[in-house]
Order: C-alpha cells, then sequence, then structure tokens
C-alpha cells in the first residue's frame, strides 16, 4: 500500500489485475491477441466493468462504445477529469500496450475512494473503442468519433478483415456487457490524462522512470512508385537499362541523406518496397514503397515533404518516380498546464523524469482538441512494442500511476485553471 | 527466291510459315502462350512435322521427347549435322524466340532440296523439348537430358505447375503425334548451329544483322539475407535502428559498384527483394533478394564472387547478412571452327557482323559438351524478348537463314575437320 495525498494505491490489486487482463486473449505465447470488439476484448470490457460495480461507479456507454467509469466530484456540475487508454490489442500484441492506462486509472479512482479522499470534479476511466485500428480501420476511431474529427456514420459502417462492421460488431458487444447509460459524444472535460508504455527506447536508455510527454510529433505517409523497363539480365548491359530497382534504392539514400539530423530527431522510415516483377533474371520494371516522415516541428516536415518530392522529381533518372501522399497528421502540442503537472508530480515523487514527444499516435492526440490534454510515459524494455515480448516492470508502471494520481488530483480541483 | 551456294531460300514460303506458327497459342495480344508439352505446342510440332512428311524427311523423337528431322547425306554413315531450336514459349511469349530457330533449320533443309544440293553428310532440324523451363523446371530440359547433364528420370518426374509429370505430358504428346522412329539420346553429331534472336540490344545498337557468337556468358546467382531488428517508425530513433531495409540497400548499392566496369561487361541484377513485415509503419526486420551475376570471363565471375562474399561479411552493419549460391553456371565457349564459320558466311553473304557472347542461356549451352556448336544471332526490336512485344524485321530472319545454310552446308562436308 503506497500512501499518498493522492490516495492509498494497492500495488498487489494492481499486479493481480494486470494479470488478470494478460489473460484474455492470452496467444499462449506470451502476449495477447485482442484485436478490438471482439470476444476477448467484451471479456476484458466485462472485467473491467465488473471491478468497478463493486466500487458503486456509474457507467457510460457513447455511440462508438467508448465506455466511462465516473467516480463523483464533490458536486457543482463540474466537468470531469478523465483518465484511460484502451483493452484492444494488436494481432500479435503485449500485455502493456494500452491496458496499462486503462488499469492506472481505474486504480487512481480506487486509490482516492480507499484514502477517503473526495474532489472537486468527478474523475472518470476510460475505455476507449479500437485505438489498434488493426481489425478496423482507422486507429484511434473511438477517440476520433468522440471529438468529432470522424464521423460516427462512417466509423460505423466501416468493414473489418472478418467482413463484419463496426456498427455489427458493437451491437453484439452491448448485448454482453451488463447495461450501461448514454454517453453523448463530446461531452465535455475539464482534463485528459492518459498514461502509456512510451513504446520506444528512450527512457530506458536514460534511466528515467517517468516521461513528460510533451506532445505527439507530426506524421507523412507517402507511397512513390519508380517506372523502368523489364528487360532480360543477361542480356541488357548496364548502361542500356532503365532498372527501377536501381533507381528506387538511390532515391531511397536520398531520402535517408535529407531525414539525418545530428540530434536524431527525424526519423525516416521504407516499411514497404514491392519490386515488380520480382523474378531472378528480370531487371525489375516497377518499385512501389512506402516512406514514413515523423518529427516534432511541422516546419521541418514541410521541409522534408518538399526534400522528398524534389528527389523523386530530380533524382530518378534513367527511370521516373511518382509521389502520392497517404497521410497528414500534423505534430500536437499537450498543455502546458497538464505537461507541467505531470513534470510537477514527478519531481515531488522522486521519479526520474525527461521530457519527451512521443513517436507513436495515441488517443491523447485528439483529445486535445477537446481539452487539455497530457499523457505520462513509462520506460518498456529494449523499446520493443506491438509485439508478445513487450514488457516493463511492475516498478515502472506503479510509478506511473503515481504519478497519474498526483496530477489527475491536482486536476480536479474545482479552482485549477485549465479546461472547462 | 534467294539463290547462293547453300540452295534456294524461298521468303515467302518462310513468312507463311512464320505466320502459321504465331497462330498457334496466340494469345489476342500479339504474341503466344504455347508452354512445352501443351496442347499449343503439340499442334506446332505436329505443323512442322507434316511440312516434313511432305518432303519425306525421316523423322525420329529421343526419350524426353526432342524432335529430329533428317535430310540424308550422300552415305556412308557420318554423324549429323544438326541445326534447330524449340517451339515452346513463356507464358506471355513472343514470335520469335526459339521457333525462329527451328523454322530457318528447316528452310535450310528444303533450300538444298529445291538448289538440287547434295551434301556428304546428313542434315538434321531439331525441335528441343522444354527449353523456356517456364511449365517444368529446369529450362533448356531437352538438351540437358540428351547430352547426358540431366538423367532421364529425374527430367521425366519434374512435376508441373498444374500437376502433371514431364512423362505425363510426353506420352499424351506421343498418342497425338504421328508415328516418329525412336532416338538413342546422345547420339553422335558432327556439330551444332541454333538461329536465335540475340534476346538484347546490342545488334540493334551497332546496326549489325548478323552476331557471331563466340560463347555463353557465366552466371552465378545468390540469395542474400539481410537480419535486422523490427521496430516502431514512430518512437525508434534513427541511431537506435537496426533497420534491415537500410542495411540491405547500402549492400545492393555495393554490389552494383563491385560490378561497374568501364567497358559495360559485368551484368549485376537484384530481381526480387522482399521486405518483411511489410507494413508502412514498422522498421524492417528482415530482406531477402536475389543477386544475378554474368560474366563472359570466369576470372571475373570468381571475382565477383569474392567480392559479393566480402560485402555480405563486412557491410551489413549493424545488421548481419547472409549469402546461398542458388545457381552456377560456367562460361560456354564456342567451338572456333563453328564460329569462324559463321563470322565467314556473314562476310561473303555482305552481312554487317558482330562479334558477341550471349547474355542468355541456350540449348546450345549443353550441345557444346557433346559436339562443335555455335550459334547466329539476329537483332531484335529494342532488345525486347520474354514478352509480347518481341519483334525481329523479316530481312533480318532471311539474313540469319542464309548464314545458316551456308554454315550448315560447310559443316556438312566429309573433309569438315570438325566433329565426329
Amino acid at each position: 500500500m503506497i500512501e499518498a495525498p493522492a490516495g492509498k494505491i494497492d500495488v498487489d490489486r494492481f499486479r493481480a489485475r494486470h494479470e488478470a487482463m494478460a489473460a484474455i486473449g492470452a496467444t499462449g505465447r506470451g502476449g495477447i491477441d485482442r484485436q478490438a470488439l471482439t470476444e476477448a476484448e467484451i471479456e476484458a470490457r466485462a472485467l473491467v466493468i465488473g471491478w468497478a460495480r463493486l466500487r458503486g461507479y456509474a457507467l457510460s456507454v457513447d455511440p462508438i462504445g467508448n465506455l466511462f467509469i465516473r467516480r463523483p466530484g464533490r458536486g457543482g456540475g463540474f466537468a470531469p477529469v478523465l483518465a484511460g487508454s484502451h483493452l484492444d490489442s494488436q494481432p500479435n500484441g503485449g500485455n502493456f500496450d494500452g491496458v496499462y492506462g486503462v488499469l492506472a486509472a481505474l486504480e487512481v479512482l480506487e486509490a482516492l475512494d480507499d484514502g477517503g479522499i473526495e474532489t472537486d470534479r468527478p474523475i472518470e476511466v476510460v475505455v476507449w473503442t479500437n485505438e489498434e485500428g488493426a481489425r478496423f480501420q482507422p486507429t484511434t476511431m473511438g477517440s476520433a468519433v468522440y471529438v468529432g474529427a470522424l464521423p460516427l456514420q462512417q466509423a460505423l459502417a466501416v468493414r473489418g478483415r472478418d467482413g463484419v462492421t463496426v456498427s455489427e460488431a458493437l451491437a453484439c458487444m452491448l448485448r454482453k456487457l451488463p447495461h450501461c447509460a448514454d454517453r453523448a459524444l463530446a461531452t465535455p472535460l475539464h482534463a485528459y490524462v492518459e498514461a502509456h508504455i512510451e513504446q520506444g527506447p528512450i527512457l530506458e536508455s536514460a534511466r528515467r522512470k517517468i516521461g513528460v510527454v510533451l506532445g505527439i510529433q507530426g506524421l507523412r505517409q507517402y507511397a512513390v512508385t519508380v517506372e523502368g523497363t523489364e528487360a532480360h539480365a543477361g542480356t541488357t548491359p548496364r548502361l542500356r537499362r532503365r532498372d527501377a530497382f536501381v533507381a528506387a534504392r538511390r532515391i531511397a539514400a536520398e531520402f535517408d541523406r535529407v531525414a539525418t539530423d545530428a540530434k536524431d530527431i527525424a526519423r525516416l522510415t521504407i516499411g514497404r518496397f514491392d519490386v515488380s516483377p520480382g523474378t531472378t533474371n528480370t531487371i525489375p520494371g516497377k518499385v512501389t514503397m512506402t516512406v514514413d516522415v515523423r518529427h516534432p516541428d511541422e516546419h521541418e516536415l514541410e521541409r522534408l515533404d518538399r526534400a522528398i518530392r524534389e528527389i523523386c522529381r530530380e533524382r530518378a533518372q534513367p527511370c521516373s518516380a511518382s509521389i502520392e501522399t497517404l497521410l497528414t497528421s500534423r505534430t500536437v502540442n499537450f498543455a502546458t498546464s497538464v505537461v507541467d503537472a505531470v513534470r510537477e508530480e514527478a519531481a515531488r515523487l522522486g521519479h526520474g523524469a525527461l521530457d519527451i514527444m512521443s513517436g507513436a499516435t495515441h488517443d491523447a492526440a485528439f483529445l486535445a482538441r477537446l481539452c487539455p490534454t497530457g499523457m505520462i510515459f513509462v520506460p518498456c524494455r529494449d523499446g520493443v512494442s506491438h509485439n508478445e515480448a513487450e514488457y516493463t516492470s511492475l516498478e515502472n508502471m506503479v510509478a506511473g500511476v503515481e504519478v497519474l494520481a498526483g496530477v489527475v488530483q491536482r486536476l480536479s480541483r474545482r479552482e485549477a485553471g485549465v479546461g472547462a
């Protein structure tokens, strides 16, 4: 039992719940397959709902299936402080991504109860629907719909890999779960805080327990197609070739060159690289590659965008290259009030902290459009995530819960000049 | 009608036969699909057999289905001079690859008849079985079995993409074709000459009608596997990555560097390049690529082999690379007697000629193990082959027939000190 101004955190309870969740959708190889709105995710939600009902917390579900668990405040109709994450996983997911943030938020509610602490504002736990985007595209669907960035009807109509629509999967879930009240989309929030594993190696390398997340870096994704001429590998001299592979690998090297910075901030990844026709003795006539570029500074992303387009225009000879933008996601900067609260709570608790930009996107990226938002990162081993080998220690998780409890309690003060 | 010492070549007859063959297996897009021992290839053989029977030539088939059409010599049990090629095609094949060499050889026999010319030695036309290797692996199967490089039983047991074995497909062909006598494998030959389109751009560029083929360049094929570590594209800094794509593209650039020569002789092709897991936002953990290396000089191939292995050992950091040899095919140098005959006949006929190494392999590569062998190339448009757009002019084809007729007649002299 950890006693702190934010309540009594019960480490054994937290660990037991984390272990119970790890059994739901377990693959037998150390990880889980608990994709959105499947039997496994519904079972995970049922477990969380069961714990919430034991405490008498009010439950509500919005039209896209986001689940809210409310611990009331002293009254007065103040907007709640929201904390949480998601319970769905990648097909070969780990036991920490998402589920940690939900269990951390639930632990905060119960720690407040057990510490006999009242708050001015209500505090809510949220389970966002379909953060991973593995079964249903796009990723962070539930939070996008909640804040109005994705039309509800469009999301409901999405058909998963298995042929089932989001609408059908939601109806199935609602039949199986205990009754919850209806919650309107975009119900005002005072603030949102999400605890999450870093999913990268920076905190571990720096030997810090807490990442003070400043925001989420911007992202551009492109498809680049290089066209040359198929020809016989044995009969065509080098100087007569229009080898799409050679042109594409030169272009890829140029992409890396313009994204290489001394401080190692920019991130450029070529993840797909499809060579056609793909036979040993034919000079490739076509290559299609994806380029994923990330940077915390929008101006740098714009510079990289221009450089990448120029490379496609100027450096493909004797082939030609075309570029298509697949995705543009601007940098999100979290509210100073929440970021400062995270930094100060970490310092007060004596946990070594580091300011960090999130490399991956999260539901917090959409919540930042609706209310002051922040995130708390904890390290994960070797930076591995979206992988059954994903791991972080109980000690790290508990440090994050402590910071979250402190931050939520601060933000729940009526006078806290943060949001609605 | 072209009158030459080698007989009366009938251009109209040759053209009509070429057009008749182009109809068999026609795809409707300008090319043919006439894979080995299919209905279409059997029909093509039946047509050739019909033309041969009108002349009364003797027909024989060996145990792998190679078809021989014999115009007798003056007698005396001399080994025959053999000329020909194949009638099978790639799935999207053109109207010139293989079929040209068969029709050219048949035209030579009839031109000798029409010119009233007797030869000391018999002259034979051959249709090799399964040169392309598209339906049944390996390529140049019929000639490999004929010379003893591939055991007959092993070839007969090969199962095609459609589940049918070579043995079954051969039995089907023999039922449908008119009766032919049995021919023993490795029956001695005095010489072998094959006319073929170049399948490359060199003759066309040099504005020459005849390629004096010196031999077939050596070939090495490798599979190179580069292993790194999969990681999240958004959260993993560049300096922390073990990006298999980046390592593989650097290795590929090094391969190209060591194979780049001032005279543009060496040919290196990376035709397959498979990136795993192949998703936009995951840093690749593995790349497998094929490397196809060709050179007329075996010593150069050995130098390139060493250089490629050294690159895999030394240049993959921070990833690792391994290399596997898929295929080794040594350079074939054709017999001086046949090469000289081709060069001299081209000169005598006034056709501009160029010494050339074959970039692709042919049945002639195996025949060279059994008897003095040579090839005659004619240009093809833009060097395109194994493609429905494959094309060469009637004029080019006839020039090749004229040279072939002259070479065959020379070699057919009893005193010609060439082979058996």
